[in-house]
C-alpha cells in the first residue's frame, strides 16, 4: 500500500510542514449528508450498516466525493467491542445504544472475553481494507474505537447515561473490579486498534466521550491509565510509515497535560478549549485536533468563516493543527455549510504556512 | 437583625478563621426528602411551592432540622427572573423547566422589561423575610439567581437544551441583540439579588449552570462579563456585615482565574476541579465553595467519608474553603447518606483549623 497522494492530515499529526491545515469532520459519514440517510434506510437497521464492509465502505466515502476532506474515517461505531464480548448492542429510535446484557459483578467482568478482532470484529478490519483499497491512495484512513472508561459507562448503565451513577459506584464501591474491567477494555481496544492498522488503518483515535464527567484523580485513575495502556501496546509504524495516535477527551480541557504525556501523538480538544493556551501547554509535545463549536455548523457561511479564521489565528503560525470541530457534526446541518466549512480552512489557513 | 449564631460560613466565604470546614448542599431543600415530598404534594405545583412564602420557609428549613448544615438557601427557582419578564414559566414532569412565550429577535429583546422585585417577585423577598425570621440566627441564608447566560438559553431555547443552537446561532448572528439581552438580564439580576439582601439574604450567589457549553471568548463576553456587571452593582454591605457573593460556573474549569477576577468572594467549583490546584491557582483571591461528586451520595456512608476526606486533605489547612457537593444533590439519594456527608465534613476538617 501506498501512502496518501494527500498526507497533509498526517505530517500534520507529526508536526511537519504543511501547506495548508487539513480538516476533517467527527460524524462526517452521518446523517446529514441525504445520501447517508438513503444508504441508512436501505441497510433497515444501524447495526447492519455497520457490519456491511460494502456498506460501511460506501458511507465512509460519500463525503470524501462532496468536500475536499483530508481524511476518511471508518464508519463504524464505538460501542463494537462490548457487542463482540457478547452485551448485545442495539440502537432505539431518539435513544441512543442500549445493550440487552449489562455487567455490574466482579464475576460479570471476570468472565468477558477479550474479543479476538479476526473473529467477532472481522466486518469491521473487513470494512478498513475494502475502504483502504476504495480510497485508492485519496486521501489517509482514520481507525478508532471507543475508549476503555467511555465503552464501561454503556456496559454498566446499559446505555446512555447523565449522572453514570452505576459505574461511579463500581468505581467507588469495588476499585479493584473496575480497575480489572478497564484493563480488560484496554487491552481489547490495543488488540482492535492493532487490527485496523493491520488492515490499512494510518492513523487511529481514541473517543473518550465521558471522561469529563469524572473528578480528577478517577480520570486518571479509570481513563486516562487505561488509554496510557492502549497507547503502549499499539504499533505505532507500518511499512515505513508512523501510524500517528489522537487521544479526545471531551471534557478534559483540566487534564491535557496529562494527555499529552501518555506518548500519543495528537490530542483532541473540545470547544470549550482555549486552542492558543493549549497550544502554549503541550504544543511542544503533541499536534493538536479541533475545536470549533458544532453549533456554528447550523449558522451561515459567513459566522463560520470568521470562526474558522479565529480559530486558525488563534493557534498561529505553523504544523501541528488538524482542523475539526469540537464534537460530532449534528444532523441539522446543511452539505452547503460544510463545504463552506472544508473550504474556508484550505483557504484561510495557507497564510499560516509560508 | 443579628448575625447568625453559627457563621462558619460567612468567615470561610472571607477567609477569615473558622474551627470547622462549613457545609452545605446545593438543593439541600428537595425530593430526596420525604417532608419536602409531602409539602409539594400538597402545593400542587412546583411554582406554586415557590411562589407561596410560607410554604418556600418551610422547605427551606426541611433540611436544617435533620442535618447540621452551615448555611440556609432560599427555596426558589434560577427561572423567576424571566417569568416575571412575562415569559410565562411552567414545569412538565420529567422534562424540566419551559417557557410558554420564548424570545428571538431584537425586538422581543427589546420589549423585556427588567422586572422591578417589589412587584411581581414580592414573593421571593418575602419568603427570604420569613426565612429570616424563623431562622431566627441559627445559621446564614443564602440567596441566588441564576446567571444571564443561563437565563437566556431558556428563555431563547424555551426549556432545556442539548446543543443550545437557538441561542448560540443568536450570539454568533446578532450578537449586539445578545449583549443587550445579556446586560437587561445582568441588570435584572443584580437588582433582584440587592432586594433578597435587602429582605435579609447574608451571602448571595449566582448560578452558572451552562457556561460551560461556550467557548472561551463567547464564555468571557456572554456568561463572565454580564456576571461581573451584576458583581459591580451589588451591596456588598449591610448593617456593617459583608454580603459575600459566590460565582459558580458549572464545566467552568478552565477559566477560574477569570471568574476569580471579577471581584467575587467565592468561586464554586464542580467536581472535576482539582480543588488542591485550584487553591493555588486563586485561593490568595477568593474562597473556594465545592465539590464532591454527587454521584458518590447514592454509594455508603463509609464511602463518603474517604471522599470528604480526599477534597478536605486536597484543599488542605486553614480557611476559604465551604464544603459542598459539585453540583445539586439528586432525588435517589438517602437521608441518612446525607447526614453522614455533613458529620464528615464537620469530623474530619478539625484538624485542618488549628
Amino acid at each position: 500500500m501506498s501512502t496518501a497522494k494527500n498526507d497533509r492530515f498526517i505530517r500534520a499529526l507529526l508536526r511537519q510542514p504543511v501547506d495548508r491545515t487539513p480538516v476533517w469532520i467527527m460524524r462526517q459519514a452521518g446523517r446529514y449528508l441525504p445520501e447517508y440517510r438513503e444508504v441508512r434506510e436501505q441497510a433497515g437497521d444501524f447495526m447492519t450498516l455497520c457490519s456491511t464492509p460494502e456498506l460501511a465502505c460506501e458511507v465512509t466515502l460519500q463525503p470524501l466525493r462532496r468536500f475536499a476532506l483530508d481524511a476518511a474515517i471508518l464508519f463504524s461505531d464505538i460501542l463494537t467491542i462490548p457487542d463482540a464480548m457478547g452485551l448485545g448492542l442495539y440502537f432505539t429510535e431518539g435513544e441512543g445504544p442500549k445493550f440487552k446484557t449489562t455487567i455490574s459483578t466482579a464475576s460479570d467482568i471476570n468472565k468477558l472475553p477479550v474479543p479476538d478482532p479476526a473473529d467477532k470484529l472481522r466486518y469491521v478490519t473487513d470494512a478498513v481494507s475494502l475502504i483502504r483499497k476504495e480510497l485508492n491512495g485519496q486521501v489517509p484512513l482514520i481507525g478508532f474505537a471507543g475508549s476503555p472508561w467511555t465503552l464501561a459507562t454503556y456496559m454498566v448503565e446499559g446505555g446512555s447515561s447523565k449522572s453514570f451513577s452505576k459505574i461511579k459506584a463500581l468505581l467507588f464501591e469495588d476499585p479493584a473490579s473496575a480497575h480489572l474491567l478497564m484493563n480488560k477494555l484496554a487491552d481489547s481496544v490495543a488488540v482492535y486498534l492493532n487490527a485496523q492498522i493491520e488492515a490499512g488503518a494510518q492513523a487511529v483515535m481514541v473517543f473518550d466521550s465521558w471522561g469529563g464527567a469524572l473528578t480528577t484523580p478517577h480520570y486518571r485513575d479509570f481513563s486516562l491509565s487505561p488509554m496510557q495502556r492502549i497507547v503502549d501496546q499499539l504499533t505505532r509504524e507500518k511499512d515505513g510509515q508512523k501510524i500517528p495516535v489522537i487521544l479526545f477527551t471531551k471534557g478534559g480541557g483540566l487534564w491535557l497535560d496529562d494527555i499529552a504525556n501518555t506518548g500519543c501523538d495528537a490530542v483532541g480538544l473540545d470547544w470549550s478549549v482555549d486552542i492558543h493556551l493549549a497550544r502554549k501547554q503541550i504544543g511542544d509535545k503533541v499536534a493538536l485536533q479541533g475545536n470549533m463549536d458544532p453549533a456554528i455548523m447550523a449558522t451561515n457561511s459567513e459566522v463560520i468563516k470568521q470562526e474558522v479564521s479565529r480559530i486558525l489565528a488563534d493557534f498561529g503560525h505553523g504544523s501541528g493543527h488538524v482542523f475539526n470541530l469540537g464534537h460530532g457534526i449534528t444532523p441539522n446541518i446543511t452539505p452547503e455549510n460544510v463545504a463552506a466549512l472544508v473550504d474556508a480552512v484550505h483557504e484561510i489557513s495557507e497564510q499560516y504556512h509560508s
